[in-house]
């Protein structure tokens, strides 16, 4: 081997070595990702003055436009939209009742012109009067079929490639990594140890009423079509403390109905990490933020500019947007 | 050497790493030692038959009566005693108003004659209107200072010693230990990792409800006097399927409150334990079951025997009931 040779060898082998050393390799270079790798370095290092135990290391994630796409409608809706027309041959009363109605017609104007509550009644329709095992198959089910209408590819995959490497990047420094979202609780128990490698146990969300009782002499958990918890807005601290029972040191959002669990969590003693995406990027996903219904961001993104959270520019800070496609 | 002096040290030795290598040193032989080692080994023996992955063994544990002792009253009740005598300089009210009269007037009969509703009052006027970290700091200065009226020690200490062996050994082959218990679930948090090695995201208990809100501009958590959520009898399945969303496939109790647990442990897939302990020990603890109010064991000791549940009895069973006194 002549010397260049060897050169070349050992330049290759060095450049493959710091690549697969990056544990952020969708990030561009810029203030988030150093904002993100210097607050890591600064908690797990222990001769840092603002070392935190592994066990204190809990980091918390919103799910809806912070782990994965929710344009043009929450995945979970657009679950609640498929289920109510699969199950309209049992309920000839959803003819003429909305939202049921407008659902069946495709008139999703007409089915949610009532907003919230429609999209309630809708959700309740399609989500109780099972078991927890029940429930997650649907869920399973539709997974396995359904694909995003703009995107033409499985919802599983319109997950943040650059938030799924941070989710890594966390867990290989000893943080506990959970899922803190508006969306249901069983909802993404189905999927997110999979995609994101967050067991069921570190999955909090909104969820049904639920009740123990014996069917045909089998105990049972039946879901109830009545709302236990609405893991949003004030709801997100109560349901982390209530879960965990430790404050946070790093929360990342999306929207103002993340902004108190940034807020309680930039409340904590010690050193603190506090993160929104911002969808700038229209061109690879979508862009909104202070007009938008879904994931309106408006007054956390003023304190997140006024306090010195990370705001994430999708467009400018992420290589990549997706994983590359599977199927 | 000669060969006998050889010999002995063999057998010294031989016997020092058998006593060290047993995982439940302070179980006496019998069939409730031999049926928790038998499933431990069939579980998590790849080659077995009834093989369960590390990530579903999940083993619940009911506290009072079943990890530390309960009698003569729930500690938790003696800690809302003492907290009532504190609180009450500045509460000259419940000088005429039961159940705080009977309280200060060391007259728990009078106190406590409405029975639940009774504690529930005192336990409200004594837990909520603060943080959790200030509600912590309150229990830990109450466990620092008092001792059980019988066995004048740290309640802390009042731990089964055999229940913490078994807490161990489950964790050392991959099992994650939950407690679910009636108790304060802030209350156990205080101390749980401590003795019992069960960090804070892994204990559920009953709960008040909080809110969220800003104190003098500070995000805080505040307990309410409301019950959140009450975890014992049916209530308990319902918070582990909320919780950990995954069924147990080891459940350990002690009383009926526990029944409701152990049956939906029972009638998952696959291999299960389901345990109880039996207070049969007058003198090294307490002897009591079906006529108790507390710890009340009747339905479920019926259940357990004709369904061949473990039904530990403490006289018989275990060497020691509590570890040695450090204080």
């Amino acid at each position: 081997m002549t010397s260049r040779i060897l050169l070349l060898f050992v330049i290759l082998l060095g450049g493959c070595t710091a690549e697969s050393d990056d544990p952020l390799p969708s990030w561009n270079e810029g203030t988030s990702r150093t904002a993100i790798l210097d607050f890591v370095t600064r908690v797990t290092d222990p001769a840092s003055a603002d070392f935190v135990p592994a066990e204190e290391r809990v980091a918390v994630f919103d799910n809806d436009g912070t782990l994965w796409t929710e344009q043009p409608a929450y995945f979970q809706v657009l679950f609640v939209i498929d289920k109510v027309k699969e199950m309209a041959p049992a309920h000839p009363e959803w003819r003429v009742k909305q939202p049921f109605k407008g659902i069946l017609e495709d008139d999703l104007k007409a089915a949610f012109a009532e907003g919230v509550p429609a999209i309630l009644a809708a959700a309740l329709a399609t989500h109780a009067g099972n078991t927890p095992e029940e429930f997650r198959q649907d869920v399973a089910a539709w997974l396995a079929e359904a694909r995003h209408p703009r995107f033409d590819r499985p919802f599983t995959e319109l997950v943040y490639q650059p938030m799924l490497e941070l989710l890594d990047f966390l867990r290989a420094e000893g943080f506990a990594t959970y899922i803190v979202s508006g969306g249901g609780i069983e909802f993404m128990r189905v999927w997110a140890e999979d995609v994101y490698g967050i067991p069921p146990e570190q999955v909090i969300g909104t969820s049904l009423a639920t009740r123990f009782e014996m069917r045909d002499g089998v105990p049972t958990i039946v879901r109830l079509p009545e709302i236990g918890f609405v893991d949003d807005k004030e709801g997100k601290p109560v349901a982390i403390n209530h879960h965990i029972g430790r404050r946070p040191i790093l929360a990342f959002g999306n929207s103002d109905g993340d902004q108190q669990m940034l807020q309680w969590t930039a409340a904590g003693d010690g050193p603190r990490f506090m993160g929104l995406v911002h969808h700038t990027d229209a061109e690879r996903e979508y862009a909104y933020d202070r007009t938008s219904h879904i994931g309106h961001l408006d007054a956390a993104l003023d304190e997140a500019v006024e306090k010195g959270w990370s705001v994430v520019d999708m467009k400018r800070d992420w290589k990549v947007v997706f994983p590359p496609a599977t199927q």
